[in-house]
C-alpha cells in the first residue's frame, strides 16, 4: 500500500510517495504558478522513478493551506479527484504542522510563519518533541506587526515567512528565538506523507468530494 | 462509451453525461466560486442520476476557456486528474466553440462576448450554419470600446459578456445586430459533450499532465 502525497500550498512544490514504513522518492516541483502543467507529469515521473504504478496507491494525502490560493485549489482539485477515481482514501495535511514536523525539537515550541500578502501573516505555534506536531496555537491571521508580541524565548521560527518578513524579524529576535534553516522553511511532500501514514491509520480521511482548503481569508 | 463533460469557465457550471449519440443527462453547479467542492459531488450525482459508472467513462471532455481564472484550473485539474487515473482521452473544447455552437445560424455570424475585467473584453467571431462552429475570428481581448468597430449586420451577440457590458452595447447595436437569448449567452456542458463527440473522433485529444486553460491576460 502506498501513499501518494502532494503539496502545492506555497511556490515550492513538491510530489512524493512513500510506503508503510518509508520514502520511495520525492520530487520537487520548480513551477512558480504553473502547478496544472507541471503536478501530473511530476506524479507520473514519481511512479515511473520508484517503478509503481497507479494501481498501487492506496491514499492520496495532500497539504491543505495555508498558502498560495491557486496552487491550493490545484493540488486539492488533482488530490481529490486522483483518490475518487482511485477508489482511495484522502488524507488532508494542515501545511503547518508539516512545516512543524520538519523542526523537531524536545523542549523548543515551534513558531510557523507564512506570508498572507497585505502585510498579514499566518501564524501557528507548535510543539514537536518527536515525530508528530502537536498544535499550540493557530493558524490564525494576524498583522505582521502583532508578531512581535509572540517572539517569546524559547522558540524555534520557521517557514516560508521567514524569507519575506526577514527584515522586520531580524531586528526583533530576542535572545533565545532562533530561525530554523533555509532548507527547512518550505513545506516537503515527503513530511506530507509521513504525517499522512498516521493520520490514515487513525482513519482522519476526507471525503474526497468534500474537502476544501484551509482559508484564511476569504477569496476575492 | 460515455463522455463526461465538465464546464467551469463562467460562474454558471455544469457537468454532462453522453452516449455517442446522445445526451443522458446534465446538472447545473450553483456554484459562485465553489467549484472546489462543488465539481465532484455534481459528477458522483450525474453518474448516479443516469445510472452510470466512473468504469463507463471513455472519455472527459473540458471547457478550457477563456473564462474565470480559477474556476478553469479547478476544473482542468479536474478532468486532467479524472482522465489520467481512469486512463481515458482528454478533449480540450474552447469555451468560444461552446458559446457559439448554441447559437446555429444558416447565415449569421456569431460574435462572443467574455468579460475580461479592467474594461476589456475576450471576442471570437464564429459561423456555426449547423451543428459545428467555425472560427472567423480571435478568440483575442479587445478594450471594451474596441467592440463598437466589430458590429457590424448581420451578426449575432452572444456570451456572458453581453450582460456585463448590456448598457455599452444597447446604445451602439445597428439594425441587423442582434442578442441572444439569456438562457443561451452562458457555456453549457452539454454542449461540450456534444462538440467534444466530433473531437474525439478526430483524434483531437490532449495530453492529460499538459493541458492548460486558455489565457488571454497573464496571470498575476
Amino acid at each position: 500500500m502506498l501513499i501518494l502525497a502532494l503539496d502545492t500550498a506555497t511556490e515550492k512544490g513538491s510530489v512524493a510517495l512513500a510506503s508503510e514504513t518509508r520514502l520511495l522518492g520525492e520530487l520537487t516541483l520548480e513551477a512558480q504558478g504553473a502547478y496544472l502543467t507541471r503536478l501530473l507529469p511530476g506524479v507520473r515521473a514519481l511512479l515511473q522513478d520508484t517503478g509503481s504504478t497507479l494501481a498501487q496507491l492506496g491514499a492520496i494525502a495532500v497539504s491543505t493551506g495555508p498558502g498560495n490560493f491557486t496552487g491550493l485549489r490545484i493540488g486539492l482539485a488533482t488530490a481529490k479527484s486522483l483518490a475518487w477515481s482511485l477508489g482511495c482514501p484522502l488524507v488532508p495535511v494542515p501545511t503547518m504542522e508539516v512545516l512543524a514536523a520538519q523542526c523537531p525539537s524536545p523542549l523548543t515550541p515551534i513558531g510557523v510563519i507564512l506570508d498572507a500578502k497585505r502585510n498579514e501573516v499566518f501564524w501557528g505555534l507548535f510543539r514537536c518533541p518527536q515525530e508528530l506536531p502537536q498544535v499550540l496555537e493557530g493558524p490564525r491571521r494576524l498583522a505582521v506587526a502583532q508578531l512581535s508580541s509572540r517572539l517569546t524565548a524559547p522558540l524555534l521560527l520557521t517557514g516560508p515567512g521567514l524569507t519575506v518578513h526577514g527584515d522586520f524579524l531580524r531586528d526583533r529576535l530576542p535572545p533565545g528565538v532562533s530561525l530554523a534553516p533555509p532548507e527547512k522553511r518550505y513545506p516537503r511532500a515527503a513530511t506530507v506523507a509521513r504525517l499522512a501514514r498516521r493520520r490514515l491509520k487513525e482513519g482522519q480521511t476526507a471525503a474526497p468530494e468534500q474537502l476544501a482548503p484551509t482559508y484564511l481569508r476569504p477569496a476575492l
